[in-house]
């Protein structure tokens, strides 16, 4: 596929559409790019970001033209939009998303989506601890892994369209199917996220005993409220639609946890040491990693 | 109390034993500092990247006129140190040490320390992903909390000397009896660490399911790793000598996790979206402690 493509509609401007403007126009991968956005405010800060360069007030009027289409809102709204979008489209027009999860969702987009249009599913993992378009940044997806999950219904141009945006904006591109992508982001990115929760609400409860305790705190702790620190609206709806396999990951991790409880328990330094030492490992391994794409 | 101090001696220079001779050099807060090392090739380093002015390699040579002592060595090593020392302090050395756990420690130093020098606990809540004298710092202390355990048992112009030089390198000084700093300590930083260390655990175990697992991950996971690159030693021997109080923060921990565990598994989304949104108030809260602290 050839770039530039004639326009790009990114639906959702928050941090993850706004910074897909930004990228998209930074390198000029399409003559022009558009937004549309149920709020009206946030539509026009796109705008004087830059991130955007036509605010579209009507879903019709946004989509005439538009080869390539980014569902960029939170997974809850994804059904309901491409209700919406169903019947405004065109055999050409290409749509995708970015939403955190995968399995169902695939399957309810297609059913909207593929009787008058193209569809690929995609979730870029990338993300800040600021959320909104104010935070959105054209370097957001570099060095990022984007994971598209295509199925036997996608259109094989629409995917390679799909994975040339990625590509082009810096992402690695993997494929993974809907329900694959499901374990694995439960796992790299779900997990992650309700453990550092827990653990920010643990010390709000020992705060009530110990007032000053969050004042003691060093790095190792403020890392965590960063990563709490994400869209709460975001991480309720993930952690609905991706509900089963975020309580395998959490139950596999218990299980875990009170392996480290009980080797505490039992003063068994060696067990404990074997533990740190290979999670440290992890460490040198993904640094060599990240030095290897350089 | 007056600064320049005569001489300080660190005894262990890794991490924050340079860091504590690089912040006292650079401030002018002692006419030497003077370094004692187990391990000659660290002490050798210590001089090369001007943590401390002298190598010393005898103990009883290191201590000759030194005004304050730092014990900066594992805390499993502090026991067998202050029985060295015990017969060569004069009444007017100050020892102190920077161990992250206080509770028994404190006892077992006075009990050997106290017949014949002065003691203060002390513990400064600061570290790095890196661990050794390279990665030492000048700075490292600006900002950080300095937690000292003084008991009825100190000498209030020890007391005195310890707090000031932690606040002229730049730390809030607060002081807690030693059994309260344990249960501070486990809460703020052992138990992040703990959380951390199972959770990378738990990815490694899911990745000999999905080989390329780690590869998709991202910024939030990464956070973990960071936190799970601390010494494997040293957290081995942080959970045997505050092993109690870990164990009752992990138990915390648990229950807080599966509370989170059974919203996801009922779909609670409003009681999760009330979880994750209190979490988040927490890093706005740290975030404002930090403007003010400017």
């Amino acid at each position: 596929m050839n770039f530039p493509l004639q326009k790009v509609l990114i639906i959702g401007v928050g941090l993850i559409g706004g910074s897909l403007g930004l990228a998209i126009r930074r390198r000029g991968l399409a003559g022009s790019v558009a937004g549309f956005d149920r709020d009206a405010a946030r539509l026009e800060r796109a705008v004087s970001l830059s991130a955007i360069d036509k605010a579209e007030k009507d879903l019709k009027a946004a989509l005439s033209g538009a080869d390539l289409v980014f569902l960029a809102v939170p997974v809850g709204s994804m059904e309901g939009l491409a209700e919406e979008l169903a019947g405004l489209l065109s055999k050409k027009t290409v749509v995708t998303d970015v939403g955190s999860v995968k399995g169902d969702l695939v399957g309810l987009l297609e059913k909207r989506l593929l009787p008058n249009g193209l569809f690929v599913g995609g979730h870029p993992i990338a993300g800040r601890e600021k959320s909104g378009v104010e935070a959105a940044s054209a370097e957001l997806f570099e060095g990022a892994v984007c994971l598209l999950t295509p199925t036997p219904r996608t259109d094989a141009g629409a995917q390679k369209t799909v994975e040339a945006v990625w590509t082009a904006v810096g992402s690695r591109v993997v494929f993974l199917s809907p329900q694959k992508h499901d374990r694995v982001a439960a796992a790299v990115s779900h997990l992650p996220h309700v453990v550092a929760y827990a653990l920010v609400a643990c010390l709000l409860e020992e705060e009530s005993a110990e007032p000053d305790l969050l004042s003691y705190s060093a790095g190792g702790f403020r890392d965590f409220t960063r990563i709490a620190s994400s869209s709460p609206q975001m991480w309720r709806e993930i952690c609905l639609a991706n509900g089963d396999q975020i309580v395998s990951q959490i139950e596999r991790y218990q299980s875990v946890l009170e392996r480290f409880r009980k080797s505490i328990l039992n003063r068994d330094g060696s067990a404990l040491e074997a533990e740190f030492e290979r999670a440290r490992a992890v460490r040198e391994r993904l640094n060599k990693g990240a030095e290897n794409k350089k």
